[in-house]
Parts: C-alpha cells; sequence; structure tokens
C-alpha cells in the first residue's frame, strides 16, 4: 500500500463499487457479503522493510444472512452509504454526529440500527481497511488538537495561509488536512514537540526563524490531522523530522506513533507514519550529558511496566534504545521537557536543541 | 476591581514595590511579611450587582519570622523575583517551567525551595491577588486550548492575523491575550461551541460568515485564554456573547464560567468573566421544542449529583434555569450537541441557531 492522496470522486467510487457487489449479489440470489480485512494482533506485523506497522493479509467476510453478521453487516452499508452521502453533498462531520444521525429504531422491531458510538466507530476502521481510504477521505473528522508555525505558506479552502505570520497563536491543525496545498515550504526540517509550553518558549524565541524549521506542537498524543501534515510535509518537501518529547515511556510511545503508526491504526501507518522521524530528545543518556540530575522525576511504576514491555516491541530493538529503556529502568527516573528550564529558560532554545542538531545526536 | 490592562512596566513597578516594602521592614528591623487577600471560600461572594463572583476583603498577613510562614515567605518572593526577571526580559513561560527555574536545594541545607509544583502553583495565584494582576501579565502561561474564526483583523507580535481567511483550521488562541490588539472587528456577535466537532461543522456551513459572526469553540472547559479572548472582545466592541454548550450540567457550567467566573479564581472574575454572555443552548426544554427525544442520552448518577448543586448556586438561582435544573433531575437524561444531527447534518447551522436568535430564546 503506497500513500493514496484520492480525490473525492475517486473515494466515491469505492463506495458505489462495494455497494455495487453487495447489489450483484442480490441480483444472482446469492447471500451477499461485504469483505473486510482482519485487524486484530494476529494480523498485524512490523514490516523491517519500510519499518512500519502493517496490517497481513488475512481477510474475513460478513454476510448478510449469518445470524452473526447480519446486523453488523447492515450496520457497515448504513455508514458506507452515509460517508457516500456527505462526499457527495461535500459535507465533513465527527465520528459522534454520525453516530446521532445514523441511530434510530427499524420500522416495526424494537432493533436500533446502533445503540452506541462504540458500535458505530469500529464500521468506519473496517471501511478504512476495506477501500484502502483514511477516515478523513470520508469526510469523518478525528480529534483535532495541535498547532504549526514556520516559513509556509498553504490553501485551505480557498484561503491562503503564512504560518509565518500568526502571532504567538500559531495555526491550529484542522482534523482534516487531505486537501491543504503547500504553496511555500521553506525549512530545512521540522521539529515536532510534545508540548505546548515548550512550542510556546520556542516560538517566543524564534527558533524556526533562526534554524529555518517548521515548528509543530503535537499537545501531548499526536492526534490524526497532525501525523497526516507530518507526514505530507516530510515526503512531500524531502524534510528530516525531529521528535522531542519527555524522557519517558509515554513520550517515546508518542515518538514511536508518528514514525510506525500504531498497534490499532496499522493499516494507516503508511499514511499516518512517518519513517524519516527521528529522536532528539530527550533521552535518559540527555540526562546525563546535560548535567539535568537535579530535576529527574522517580519513575512510577507504571513507567517501569511500559518500558519492559516497549523492551519487546519490534520497532525499539535498536540497541540505542534498549539502552535507554533499560537505562530508565535500572535508574527508577525520568524527566519532563520542562526539565530543560532547570538550565535557565533560554537553555533549550540556545544550548540543547542546537547541539543535538549540529551533532546529529539523534536515537533512531 | 475594575478591568485591568496593565503595561509590562506598570506589572514590574508593583513586583518592585512589593519588594521595596519588604526592604524597609527590613532596613528597619522589624519582621517583614507581604500581605495576601484570603482566597478560601469564607471570602467568596456573588455580587448580584456585578453578575460575577467576587472576593471579600479579607487578608492574610504572611511573615518572615513565624515558623509557619517562613518557607511560604521566602517562596512568595523567590517567585515575585522571578516574574521580575521574565518580565524585564520580555520572556514567557509555563508555570511547570518555572517550578523547575526555581526549584533547588538551599546551601548547606537538606531544604529545597520547593519540592513540587502544587507548592509554586498557588504562589502565583497569591500575586494576582495581593497585586491585582493576570498570571498571563507576570508572563506565566496557562493551558492553551481554542480556536476561533470570523472577521476580525488582529495585530500580534507585529503580525497582521485575518481570522476570516484561515481555511478549514481557524486561529489557535494561545495562552497571553492581553498584547493582541484588534485592528478590524465586523461582527454583531460571538458564538462559543463547547465542541470542536460543531465548531467544525458550523465553520463549513459558513455559519459565522452568514450571520456576522465570530465563532469560537472552547474545547471543553475554557482555558484562560479563552476565556479572557471573549471577554476583551464582547467589552471592547459591545458585542452579545451566545455561549452554546450540551444540555446537561457539565455544559451549563462551562457557561457558568464563561460568565462569571469560577469558584478558585473569584479574584479575576473580572477580568476574565465576561457578566453579558447568554446561554443559546441546549437546554432540556430545547429537547422538547425541536424534538429531539431520539436522540437524548441517560444522565448518570453524576450529572444528577452536580445538577442538585447547582440548583443551590446563587449564579443559578434564575427561574428559567431553576427549572431546567430540576427538568433534568427529574426526566433523567441530557443531550450532546451532536444530537442535533439526529435531525440533519445542517440542522444545526440552518434551523436551530437560526430559530433561536431570532427569537432571543436565551437562558439569563
Amino acid at each position: 500500500m503506497k500513500m493514496l492522496r484520492l480525490k473525492r470522486e475517486e473515494v466515491i467510487k469505492k463506495l458505489q463499487s462495494l455497494g455495487l457487489k453487495v447489489w450483484k449479489k442480490v441480483e444472482r440470489k446469492e447471500n451477499p457479503y461485504v469483505e473486510i480485512p482482519i485487524r486484530s494482533l494476529s494480523n498485524v506485523r512490523f514490516d523491517e522493510k519500510t519499518k512500519a506497522l502493517t496490517l497481513g493479509n488475512k481477510v474475513a467476510k460478513r454476510y448478510f444472512f449469518h445470524v452473526a453478521h447480519a446486523k453488523k453487516f447492515m450496520q457497515t452499508l448504513l455508514v458506507a452509504s452515509f460517508c457516500k452521502e456527505l462526499l457527495e453533498q461535500n459535507l465533513h462531520t465527527s465520528l459522534r454526529d454520525m453516530f446521532y444521525a445514523l441511530k434510530r429504531t427499524l420500522p416495526n422491531s424494537k432493533e436500533n440500527t446502533f445503540d452506541e458510538q462504540k458500535e458505530s466507530d469500529p464500521i468506519v476502521v473496517d471501511l478504512e481497511v476495506a477501500l484502502n481510504v483514511l477516515r478523513e477521505q470520508l469526510h469523518l473528522s478525528a480529534d483535532v488538537r495541535g498547532r504549526v508555525v514556520g516559513n509556509v505558506v498553504i490553501e485551505d479552502r480557498g484561503d491562503l495561509i503564512d504560518w509565518s505570520k500568526l502571532g504567538s497563536g500559531g495555526w491550529a491543525i484542522p482534523s482534516n488536512v487531505e486537501d491543504i496545498e503547500f504553496k511555500k515550504v521553506k525549512a530545512k526540517f521540522i521539529l515536532v514537540v510534545e508540548k505546548n509550553a515548550a512550542f510556546e518558549r520556542l516560538h517566543e524565541d524564534k527558533f524556526w526563524k533562526k534554524h529555518k524549521a517548521i515548528l509543530l506542537t503535537t499537545q501531548g498524543q499526536a492526534a490524526r490531522g497532525a501525523r497526516r501534515l507530518i507526514q505530507r510535509l516530510s515526503t512531500e518537501f524531502d524534510l528530516p523530522v525531529y521528535v522531542f518529547t519527555d524522557s519517558d515511556p509515554y513520550g517515546w510511545y508518542i515518538y514511536s506513533v508518528i514514525k510506525y503508526g500504531s498497534i490499532n491504526l496499522a493499516h494507516i501507518s503508511d499514511r499516518l507514519g512517518t519513517p524519516a522521524a527521528k529522536f532528539i530528545g530527550l533521552s535518559i543518556s540527555d540526562i546525563d550529558r546535560f548535567g539535568l540530575h537535579n530535576w529527574t522525576i522517580k519513575a512510577k511504576d507504571v513507567d517501569i511496566k511500559r518500558a519492559k514491555e516497549m523492551l519487546r516491541y519490534p520497532w525499539f530493538k535498536h540497541p540505542k534504545w534498549q539502552k535507554e529503556l533499560k537505562l530508565l529502568i535500572k535508574r527508577k527516573y525520568k524527566a519532563e521537557l520542562e526539565a530543560l528550564s532547570g538550565k535557565g529558560l533560554r537553555f533549550v532554545t540556545e544550548k540543547y536543541l542546537p547541539t543535538k542538531i549540529k551533532e546529529k545526536d539523534f536515537l533512531p
């Protein structure tokens, strides 16, 4: 699966073809079904070559005439038909709105189409996988989080937006960045920062101007819009990506999701992951190197447990990562990005990041 | 206390004067102290005239030579001195960064200046109250959340930002909006939406263009930056504010915080609250009026409990609010903004909001 930037008409065609296949079965008086690739861990693997979590080839058939399938079959067609309408009317909406829009009681019955949103959400993922499209391309928006600044001009819904002229606020990354056009991108790299406080500090110090960078904060775990934006910028303009998180398993996992994708969205790692991303810190070794011991925090049991799990993840198998994970487990401390402020508020801008970039001191 | 937009030099002067008072006591060989207004509930009241939660006149003295005060006295002066430096260097930072920057072990002792951030945070509030300034004016940033669009041009850090030309993303509201200058504000009202999904829906339907509105989402409980921005726009341009939240106690509380302020920040209600704000929905009565019963949700025990508490809040004493709270308790259901999508995705844009605005069907 290669990254696909599908036009709206192409997604509509995919949905039509799903419907037509079902319809043909009906006409032939056969039992209609939809084919859905299996997403459980048994069908997820880490592709050493592309460095991405990917889905295997196992596929399940969801039949209409099957006691255990019938309801899900109906739900799948309802959601597919709803998405086709969204696309045809060029409307976007959220998963929750879709749930409300589709929830109703079937005539002459006490059966609801959907009782809870947790029934309709997975159907959307089913369609993503089955049709090889992104949820965003079905016009269903995800959580929004994240802001970005830099020497970049984009076009979005007819507006030209200059990311270098947005004051202290930055551009709020929307849930859907599929239709954004990049008009000008003048940057040497992308710096992705986990926390907004560090983003604001770097923004105020004009780090992105001085270093010709695009500065982006995910504000915690990266939302899909942010991940897709990082990937598009990185691949379409061949830009290195440096990810900057707390020195703890949670921060490192945020990095790995940006780079490789996540287990439950393995089918779209190729469109949300950025394998070229590198980790610029904080690592446990950074604490030694930059003398941050005064500002470490005791690791919690859950941190240690998480680090031990991550030791076994294929995408943390690199000796450098194994070393960091083991160091955390051994020393039982971690550090936040804010620990760098212990060395002075401008330490991160003037010393830490320039040193790491100059010496290419990254983790893979 | 009136709303104050202080210049940086004026805040520095206030901090200097705090230090000078202490210094004079030292010179006179008296026991130095700082005066901090008391913030506990006993000193908080609801001002019926200004419709804001406000602080009474009770003041506590924090002494240097006093076993129970000495550490807090030191911490207060440390934070004040740190803020003075921030202002003099024109730097901004977060509460967490400040904690790290100030945390150290006192010479020849095992005593730390601060052990945990929960010691330094309240000192900042102490200074806010004692000096009658906002935390943002001390250059300490708060959480960021929220985005805004509309026919508005602002100047921020030398950039001119046109909120009508930001594509689907909007302007990310920063934590500090003190220094923003409004260059052009063409709007008849401000629509504040609790949820981003509803914001995106309204934004896509160009609601703000058609109705000459400023459209803002708080993305949950409003962060200080968003509250201050709403207040500044409302008071400086005499704009009505309509707040649009879920029909549940949590949503209604979000409204009340925007309007009146919150209990723990009562000392700055006058600078964060917008008493002119009105509630445009959803109420329980709206569920009847707009036929949303199919999309209600069972209220949880915690909703009922919260509604019962709110019945007693002076700022929910209006008969119309008492009615809504009692309706929720009686019917044991609530509704989300997304419930409106049950009537069609454009129902909120084309029917619900225009009807409510036209008929001025607001809650106070």
